[in-house]
C-alpha cells in the first residue's frame, strides 16, 4: 500500500512523494514521482532516476528542473532514495557519506551486516518499476538515468537488462568502481572481498561483455573535482570504442559534479530518452 | 571586499556565492549571483530575487530553474540572504520561523534588539545593488522579483523606488503585511506598535499612494495553504483596480506555495522582466 507523503502541482502534473513497505529492502522506503499532463489521459513511459551519494528521492525532483521538459514530451519520472532507511538499517560505524545509509551503491549485499536491507538492485530495477507500473497511469515502457553513484546504478541496470530499458544516460557516473575507491570500499563492505563478485555491478565490465545493446548518452563535466579518481570515464570509453557500443560520451568544459550541472544538460537527456521511449510505445 | 564561496558554471554562465561585509547591516553577509554568458562581453541588466521565511541565498538558485532562461535572454540574478546573520544577531528568543534569523521583513528596524543589524530595506535596495554594480559586468537597469515574504520586499521596494526599478513581479507575496499574523508580529517588532510606521512598508498601502508606477506582475497560486490568512491577495487586487495600476494578477489554480509553482512560472516572469530591462538599456 502506498501512503502520499506530498502532493505538489508543477507545470501542469502532479509531483508526489509517497512511502511503501518495500519486500526487498525489508523496510519502509519513500519515492518520487512526477506524473506528467498526458498522465491524466493515457499510460505515459517512465524514466527512472537513480540519485547520487547522500541523496534522497527530493535532490533531482527540486534541482535538476526536468518537469518542465517531461510535461512537455509526456513522461513520467521515478525517484527512489539511494540506500535501504530506518533505524534498524545497518549504516557506516565510522559515519561516512559513502557507505551505508545514502550509500546503497544499486546492488544486491551478500554480507553482514548489509545483506538483510542493502538489496537496491532488486529494488530499483524490479520492485520499484513493477509498484509503479500497477499503481499509476503509466506504461511498462521504461528508460533509467542518474547521478555518480546513481549514474553507475543507471549503467549497470540498463547493461544487465538490455530488454527492460530503451536507453540509458547518466550524468558524471562511476562506470569502473571495482578501479575506485568509492567502489572499492563499497563492493569490499556490500559483497565481500571476492573481486569476481564486484564484476557483474561495473558498468566498464558488464559491456565488455554483452551483446544486446541500449543507446546510451553519458555527459561528465571536465571540472568535476572526482573524474580523475573515482568515475574514470576514460575506462567506459576504451570500451565503448572497443566494442563499437552505441553510446556518446560527451566532455563538457567547465561543469563540475553539482546540480548545476545537471540542470543545464537534463533537457537534452529527455528528449534523448524520449526518442527511444516513443519508439518503442508505437510497436 | 568580496570572498568567493563558490563557483559553478550552468547554461554556459557562472552562478557564484560570495561573502561581504555589510554596512547596512553591520555583520558578514553571504549573496549569490548568476552571471549569465553575455556577461563575459557587456553589462547586463539584472534581476533581484528576495526570498521567503527561512530561505537564504541557495533556494531559488538550486530549486527555480531560472539560469536556463537568463541565459538566454542576457540578464544576472542576484539573491541576497533574507535576514542579517551571525552569532551577534537577535533571533526570535522563541526560536520560531517568522521572526529573526530568516525573518527580516525586508524592512529597517527602529526597535531593540533588531535596530542594530535588521537593515534589510537598506541592504536589498541601496547597499547591494551599489555593490553588485560596482564588482560585476552589469548595468545599472535592473527589475525585482520575490516569494512570499520576498514578494512583499520585492513589491514595496518597486513601489517605494519607481525609478530604479524597470518592473517587479511576485510569486504568492504578503500583500498586506499590516493586516496579516506573519507581517504585524514581524512589524510590531522590528518597528513598535505604531502602526503608522508599518504602512511604509505595507504593498497595498503604498499603491494606494503613489503617483508613478512600475510595470508588475504577480502569480498567485489557488491551493495556496496562506492564501486566506497571510497572503491577502485580493486586497491588493482591489487597490489595482482603484487606482488602474498596471499589474496583471493572476490566480493559479492547482498550485501551492512551493518552490514547484514557482519553476512553473518563472520563464514567464524573466520573460516579463526582460522586456523592460531591454527596452531601458536602449534609452
Amino acid at each position: 500500500m502506498l501512503q502520499q507523503i506530498s502532493k505538489n502541482k508543477v507545470f501542469n502534473g502532479w509531483h508526489a512523494q509517497y512511502s511503501h513497505e518495500s519486500t526487498s529492502l525489508a523496510c519502509n522506503m519513500r519515492f518520487a514521482i512526477y506524473l506528467p499532463p498526458q498522465a491524466e489521459h493515457r499510460p505515459v513511459p517512465v524514466l527512472y532516476w537513480l540519485s547520487g551519494l547522500t541523496c534522497t528521492d527530493e535532490n533531482f525532483m527540486q534541482k535538476a528542473g526536468a518537469q518542465r521538459v517531461a510535461a512537455e514530451l509526456g513522461i513520467a519520472i521515478v525517484a527512489p532514495d539511494t540506500s535501504p532507511r530506518g533505524e534498524e538499517v545497518a549504516d557506516d560505524p565510522d559515519g561516512n557519506y559513502d557507505l551505508g545509509l545514502g550509500a546503497g551503491f544499486y546492488v544486491n549485499a551478500t554480507e553482514a551486516p548489509w545483506a538483510q536491507h542493502y538489496q537496491m538492485y532488486d529494488y530499483v530495477s524490479k520492485e520499484l518499476p513493477h509498484l509503479i507500473e500497477c499503481q499509476f497511469n503509466v506504461s511498462d515502457v521504461k528508460s533509467i538515468s542518474g547521478h555518480s553513484m546513481g549514474g553507475h546504478g543507471a549503467l549497470i541496470c540498463a547493461l544487465k537488462n538490455p530488454m527492460q530499458y530503451r536507453s540509458v544516460s547518466a550524468f558524471s557516473p562511476i562506470v569502473n568502481p571495482t578501479n575506485c575507491p568509492w567502489g572499492s570500499k563499497a563492493l569490499t563492505a556490500y559483497l565481500g572481498d571476492n573481486r569476481a563478485a564486484w564484476l557483474v555491478y561495473d558498468a566498464c565490465e558488464l559491456m565488455h561483455n554483452v551483446t544486446t545493446s541500449v543507446p546510451m548518452l553519458v555527459d561528465q563535466g571536465q571540472a568535476d573535482n572526482f573524474l580523475e579518481e573515482q568515475l574514470l570515464t576514460s575506462n567506459l570509453l576504451e570500451v565503448v570504442e572497443a566494442k563499437n557500443y552505441p553510446a556518446q560520451i560527451r566532455m563538457q568544459a567547465g561543469y563540475d559534479h553539482s546540480y548545476y550541472f545537471i540542470a543545464t544538460f537534463i533537457e537534452e537527456h529527455l528528449r534523448f530518452h524520449a526518442k527511444y521511449l516513443r519508439e518503442s510505445a508505437s510497436k
